[in-house]
């Protein structure tokens, strides 16, 4: 595990929305502890309730921002109850989130990640006593990370460690034969619908072919020119497959959404051609 | 009163929305007049031309922010005309709004709260000159922020200081009796209903009812475990009573939206129990 | 031309909006290289695929920002092609975007501007080399801003001089006479009509009329107290010609859309008065 050493900046993802000041209060409550922090938003659309899209997200994003940022992941159904909050250290990065599963893909990018379960005497000895039922983000999570990215507290110093998960659970992926099943994890701003299918898992096809609400796409290999509403299956920039459509929206193209299944096999190349055309 | 010396913070919150650089451009004039300023987004989700809602936020909000915080609000339906801009100072911080009734709120957090209204005469000092008719948040209002978050400005070299209001106004409220009244101010993101009652004036009543969009509910003093769809009148994290749905969205369910009457009442424990279903 | 000294600035400018994490996986791989940046959103909600609307906004708000600022702007929707990436140094500001015309409007704004087209070879020497095809946002933009706002890369050396334009294109506009032709470029928030006619052009007028759906409006000149409900041509706080609404939406009032057309005649003075009331 490479060691967290604070690089001072702290990334909030959130399903708060942008339109109440919530978020705002977070970093207010932020830099009232570290006046030093940078602060950048990943995302506060999160569908509601929904850490498996947090989650997902966080995973494939963590790493573009420098060893020793702290990120905070707000999806929170259950707060005002007694499940707990987590510490994930990967890669060198400190993830705070619920204990929701929110964290697990996260956990599976270093096989030797080590997570911490937050302790209730060591809120306390940060002097975290006046905490809201209702706005832990706030209360909780902003004075936590602030500590973290400030370098006055170290993520083992925030409680006991968690077991670490059966050996299947992360690391490298059991070889895999026959197709591949996945979904819909998030449709984007321009339509393109990303699944949560690795690439690494499609390496062992000789030619993919992509299957989603009744179509059936080649993988593209190489991006080069397309036409304008051509359906597209390609691995994307953060290495899973994704559906588009050339200047438009595969979302509606295909009426799929958020939790539409995608499959995955492997086939002769398709003799007829021109079969990603609307 | 608290004495201001600035943190070199300074928070927006306007009705701008997001989608046009207006909020942008702010920052770039503030910037221009102080690199060193750190700019936190409050809320730009304001509703058009509604100055209370945002007085209402801020005057629950600039305290999660360091002392020395410069909170600058531009919900301004007289931009162009002549009116006033004051610079309000309570409890360590400086407040910046168009004369229309915003700052009132936060006035009422410090009893030691002290209001100027800003001089023609000390932005021709400043340098502050060229000032369309149109887009005072960028040609008053930021580079009036940056003097003072980077400290070669205080408040009260800004102007005249106003005439404190009738003692009536400030300070404790007068002891009630009988119902509250009391309206929704703003439905958040989560569809949560939030009012302008504060906690304070719930403390008097043994068991109070909240009676809203036809339906009477108990008030929750303890959060815990709540069944999904259920209905629930608590106070939130912003110290204020708050009308929500487990899981859900109580402006949906209520059919409530901003404005609906809110009562609070003092009355026996229902007899009958369960009466925050659906 | 100003030479571009950086002021460790950088706008962003882009078509993601804000409900994924792009914009912030952005600012991640600028602080990756450049820690010490401080980065602005100016908006991300330019409408998919119109390089020409984020072309007009940029041009319209460099100069708020600190000379030396590093401007990116990413509307691409030839992303994955070879197209070419620009960068445009205009009274002392460093702008980059795809070669689409995006950054024609700025180039006008200094008649001394200079025009470098990213080399390959620059970016290998930058390390820049593993490069996805579809989100250039991150993998070059992002890392070549830090280098110029880090000041470790000035924008000469980024690759070779572009021509400069037939001296037609840039510098004062030819005297015109006759009416003027633009259309709606944006429609703001407000639903403010904002269009492509700049403040310069109207002034060989003495008393402009503004044609757009149907309806003629004189040129206010003096914005002063309106009634709610009335239409405003008007010269805004962008120097461009805007038809407004008084605290209501043009585009509503008047059915206009982008694109609309609106055209300036002078003309006498209304004899009949009151023509800019619904």
């Amino acid at each position: 595990m490479a060691a967290f050493k604070p690089s001072g900046i702290i990334t909030l993802t959130t399903d708060f929305g942008l339109a109440d000041p919530f978020v705002g209060v977070m970093k207010g409550s932020i830099l009232s502890r570290f006046p030093g922090a940078r602060i950048v938003d990943l995302t506060h659309a999160i569908p509601l309730h929904e850490p498996r899209v947090a989650g997902f997200w966080i995973s494939r994003c963590f790493e573009y921002f420098p060893p020793g940022t702290v990120h905070v992941a707000v999806v929170d159904p259950g707060v005002g109850t007694d499940r707990a909050i987590l510490c994930l250290t990967a890669r060198g990065h400190a993830l705070l989130a619920p204990d929701n599963g929110l964290l697990e893909l996260a956990r599976t990018r270093d096989p030797d990640s080590q997570t911490v379960r937050l302790a209730a005497s060591a809120l306390a000895q940060l002097g975290i006593h006046r905490v809201s039922s209702t706005f832990h983000g706030r209360d909780i999570f902003a004075p936590v990370a602030a500590e973290l990215a400030a370098g006055r507290r170290a993520p083992e110093g925030l409680g006991a460690r968690e077991p670490s998960p059966a050996s299947g659970a992360v690391g490298p992926t059991r070889a895999e034969t026959g197709p591949i099943s996945g979904s819909v994890v998030t449709i984007d701003h321009f339509g393109n619908l990303i699944t949560d299918i690795e690439a690494a898992r499609l390496e062992r096809m000789a030619a993919p072919r992509v299957a989603i609400a009744g179509r059936s796409l080649r993988l593209t290999r190489t991006y080069g020119e397309t036409r304008r509403g051509e359906l597209l299956a390609l691995v994307n920039s953060f290495d899973v497959l994704e559906v588009a459509q050339a200047q438009g929206s595969a979302a509606a193209a295909l009426g799929a959404e958020r939790g539409t299944v995608v499959t995955v096999e492997d086939g002769p190349e398709d003799l007829l051609g021109g079969g990603n055309r609307l």
